[in-house]
């Protein structure tokens, strides 16, 4: 089988670099743009880029050309699926009028995630939702369509509410984070700053969080946009000098009672019906630890099997009933769960389904 | 006026270095004992203590001989008051034993903490709990007492929980915390643990905040113990690469609707009867910032005022109503107003009372 | 006896923060002039800056208006003493148009250090440098001049080399450096670069080392300019993450063999004719510590007294023998003794000699 | 051909895990025996031990009992080979009387390194000092014998030294170091001490460096021991807050002079007839890398192919020419290349050669 041809808006930020990293030795996709900033483009990727995403540049793309933004371009390329790591102001403009021309853009931008009629997608959470791309507009007239995936610090989140939520209906969500330092890019965050500290504040994290947890476990009305779900979400960010991995405290309001143990196994055993059968699905979308001091950034980032789905589990632990509450710490991969490898799985399940390729 | 004399238990370790510093040049209190266990007896302090606690060591403690934990000792050295930095099972023995002979003991031990007949005395707080320790069989025997302060988690957030108790009733209380390794004391935490990492467990961290918040904000009946107060406490603590300076992640549950500007105004202008006029009391007990990024541990730590106060101010920032609830952050110097200031402060209390000196 | 006043510019950044923290205060210097980029002028400092120099902003400059760098704002100031902080670009066009209208500059930008009129003055080292100012064109025509501190890494080891030179003279350095965070400004060093990591390159640092030190230790020659020292100098200069307070590891090659004892009582005992009496001077310009663990940056980075020198002493350490070399670790505060407070007492200095004010 | 069984004496230590992972699916050893302090013994490795060497515990130790260390139980298990991570003190008596026994150690400890009739072995260096162990008297009476390897710091630049000593001669090496954390073993380290810090003492490790580098670099003499060699070392060492991998500055003074890019190659070429053809020997002994601001800790740890070499590799960056001196900054992984994978280099290597199996 041919792979898809696809290309990376974005290519030489942080989370353009993550892309980069899930998408090589793809099975079905391979890299064959990489698109950035006017400023950026016209030079080839491996002189141009400073690597942050851990390991070497992967050898696919070190020798390609930076285009800028171009429906041209990438249809001279035979490329058809773009994943966006366009900062929001930009992915605004760009990934609506690529969708207009047809592309299936895969976006980790905040810029549609909360219009009503492009989906926050995460395939364990709400794969139904996926549909909704049948009513842009774009999908009408020229066959393009936006899938967003969530904020990083929703993603591991949402994929921890599902089971809850299925078993025993949530009533509300407190959850405070320690989100790690590759969430703000690069440079980032300044060493001054953080060295020896904690900064208490990521520009409109809460809200993001707040809004999108209800919107990707609402229900998707027949015919019209989705209703968010009906409880309450508080959420704290703050940021840590951690380099990979958003560590979280939740307490999940339940809506009747409970037994410990069988919250316990309804995380654990949480499966949705392509995990482990598409390359980037965990086979355990939730790997639930027992030790009393998991999870940790450093020890549990990387959860995940098989190979290719490393960084895509999410890991819960130190879970305990609280009355009719239920509290546990929860840890996933903020550059890969939570922004690049949640857009490639996106898009693997697009191309399951026909939407795609 | 003359000092009164006062000792240290468990001077070598890191609270009781902190003991050390929040007595240098105090004006009401002057060290003359220090005590440690067994295999530190007999040396001189300032050749046997490694310096953890910040700045130069005291030079009135420098030359001073640590002497065992034991009553003749003080009596010779005429010695009555006692602040103890024991370990918790050390603290279980000594402290009653102190006690029924007649010392006065300020402990940041956990060891009485939860006991029937000692407070845990925040004198913002709870200035009427001290009253408790005229039913220790102690007091009556040889005139001895026991006063505990809270957990270094603990106390920040119940000082900023008792304006809040007083206007509108607590129903709930959420904390998630962002600890400073100085918590857990020398060596403590080892750096191959929590370099680029955090630590999702605290050995009853959350057990003591959950417990003693609402005994500190409990009713002391007449007659008899401490009725807790009713409302709910969820903690989850973990450990970040801090030196100093608390955070918490804080959702109250109020028990009445309430106006954002108005709870503001309740925390910012808290005070106590001595606040100010104590040495150790800081004119505000709760600072309220206003700026988006605050508070921070490095730049927070050592809010209060006037000059030996420093350290003993909580600082609140990032205010908000959600419904019912108000959520804000909150930072307390852990071994100042969270250990070593908190007992200074009570001892200052009590002598101002009358109950000792 | 009036305050001379002072201007500082580029004034928010990192250094120029710094000169605001060491002109707090002043007993001789009042500042009243703040200048930054075209970008930052118009507005009020205080709303302007994100303070970065430990501890709070000072009351002094909080509500002062950010002015261009110009000299007709200066002269209608009556200011003719300017501090510089300006990067090393801006610094080559404005210091010499300023000294050319007749202001005195002392400046913290490398732009002029090796000039050969332009002194790099370290009092302590080589005070009699300042007397290059004479042969300035400025200094003839309208009575301005520059003079310049040295590089951060410079400072602290050319304070320490001066009395070694003096007593045994000096053939070779080798040095080797552990920088803090703060020498590359705000936002400076990205944390991710630098999180559980050193940073083995700083731009330029190595050859400003190598050729600073030999012309501070130089001998200005009758009627001309400085002849450098003839010793080598190899630096090798690394990042870490420290916020404050350059380290390093030093092994000079001596003229002569020596006595252990002697170097250090030659470092112990240094002074220089003005050392504590000047109010930036310290009494003692290099500290000598026999602990084996020091001299280390979060303890050491303050020394110095009295009160408003502290910062400015260098902290020698494990000072050893190893044939005709003298081996020892070294710390000085990177932006006090090694920027904005080795300027501040260049211009104590300059005003004691009746060449300012 | 069937594997040999293998033993690590102090395996519940740092360097014994990392001898587990070093060990890892071997082609020729097999663990069979784990050994640790009376205190451990007689429990399940898996169950006593808190993994600290990167990713998992290996299978093949989980369920493994930990032995006392005991000559007995080595033969019932049909164990010859012992790796040893035994503490200094215990290693002096043990490694010797198991030697005594029949026993091939190869030890990380430095009990035996400086022993006249011991080789410290690094293979790609001074291959040849393996027929040391011919002298020692166990090995004429039982067979067996020890042999060591170097200490982490000295490793590398040991590696680095030897194709220059081999091209110009080697007059003086001046070092400094920069030290990961787990240097210094599990716990090791203070978060308290070392969080925004560098430490400027490691005991012992700079007389370790100055007298193993010139041991190893030294000739064996025909029926006698080694002869240093003959230039001087003058080693500094810092602990900083790294996890993984030693950074040293390095100034090589050489016998003649050189020309920069024959330094360049000796390096990079350097081959020792070995490399690339025993499962733990690198391809490159020593990766030479041009970009500014290489090697770094964190990039460069893991540097080594094929796979099980990773790690083994010395990384050299910044090489430049100082006159009669070469200057480079050298990185390699501490408890590989400088512990557990050093001797099992040196076990195959020694296998390879038929003193073992």
């Amino acid at each position: 089988m041919a792979k898809v041809p696809v290309g990376i808006l974005g290519a030489t930020g942080m989370v353009g670099q993550w892309f980069a990293r899930c998408l090589e030795d793809h099975p079905w996709f391979e890299i064959r743009a990489l698109a950035a900033s006017e400023r950026s483009a016209g030079r080839v990727y491996g002189e141009l880029v400073r690597w942050n995403a851990d390991g070497e540049m992967p050898a696919a793309v070190r020798r390609l050309p930076v285009h800028p933004v171009d429906p041209g371009v990438f249809s001279d390329l035979g490329v058809r699926v773009l994943f966006s790591a366009l900062p929001a102001d930009q992915a605004l403009v760009a990934e609506r009028a690529l969708a207009d021309k047809g592309f299936w853009v895969f976006s980790n931008a905040a810029a549609f995630r909360m219009d009503r009629l492009t989906p926050i997608l995460i395939p364990e959470v709400n794969a139904g939702h996926i549909r909704l791309v049948e009513r842009q507009p774009s999908r009408k007239a020229s066959g393009g369509f936006i899938v967003t995936n969530a904020n990083c610090t929703t993603t591991g989140l949402a994929v921890a509410l599902r089971p809850l939520q299925d078993l025993f209906g949530i009533r509300s969500v407190v959850m405070s984070s320690y989100q790690a330092l590759s969430g703000a890019g690069y440079p980032g965050v300044a060493s001054m700053d953080i060295t020896g500290n904690v900064l208490p504040h990521i520009q409109k994290e809460e809200e993001k969080v707040e809004l999108e947890t209800k919107k990707i476990l609402g229900v998707l009305a027949p015919g019209g946009a989705v209703r968010p779900a009906a409880f309450d979400v508080v959420a704290s960010c703050c940021r840590v000098a951690v380099r990979y991995g958003h560590l979280e405290t939740v307490l999940v309001g339940l809506g009747k009672d409970f037994d410990e143990g069988r919250a316990r196994e309804a995380l654990g055993g949480f499966r949705w019906e392509l995990s482990g059968r598409l390359p980037t699905a965990p086979r355990r979308p939730v790997i639930v630890r027992d030790e009393p001091d998991r999870p940790q950034p450093r020890l549990d980032c990387d959860a995940g099997s098989p190979e290719r789905a490393r960084g895509m589990a999410v890991t819960v632990g130190r879970l305990r009933k609280a009355g009719r509450r239920l509290r546990f710490y929860l840890l996933s991969h903020n550059t890969v769960r939570g922004a690049a490898g949640a857009s490639v799985l996106n898009a693997e399940y697009a191309k399951k389904l026909g939407y795609i390729g």
